[in-house]
């Protein structure tokens, strides 16, 4: 589905990386700006690969407050490495939940 | 091989970010503090997660570099939120290479 182009054999981690940066593609390419994803992409890469994070959204203000915090260099869209940036900070959340879930 | 906990089906997005937590664990459980990478366990991770990457690591030197300027809070040990912000910096050099590829 997403396109990974590679002809060698990827680890685990190489395949992550990859995935996370065709995802990014996926919805930044769809308007405008390709290399950026504007309110109404980000909104739709949320709500469609990030499910269980998104039913805590429930409201437009969350989502607004959200892409503010997203957008640090303020041009109302969000770049990869501001999307990277969100992703780093909900896996370091995330592995904080399992670090002490194990305990 | 990498035990991710989940019984619902995860997106490609989801289970990026659940591999990379996974990834670091492996090597962090090896031996000592289990929530961090001392420096046999990132150079083992590397080396086996990261091949392309680690072929342009030669030297010693070099990854006794990479280590220092990975383990921001001094302590000798990578923890997660350090191993988050370095596969950041990786995947967003990654981006950058590819979109420029395109072009």
């Amino acid at each position: 589905m997403l396109k990974v182009k590679r002809q060698v054999t990827m680890t685990d981690l190489e395949t992550s990386m990859a995935t996370i940066i065709a995802v990014f593609q996926k919805y930044s390419e769809r308007e405008g700006d390709k290399h950026k994803l504007k309110k109404s992409e980000l909104k739709d890469l949320l709500h469609d690969e990030l499910p269980e994070l998104m039913a805590h959204v429930k409201d437009q203000a969350t989502l607004d407050s959200l892409m503010e915090s997203l957008d640090t260099d303020g041009d109302a869209e969000c770049d990869f490495q501001e999307f990277m940036t969100f992703i780093s900070v909900v896996t370091v959340c995330c592995h904080e939940f399992f670090e002490h879930e194990d305990e």
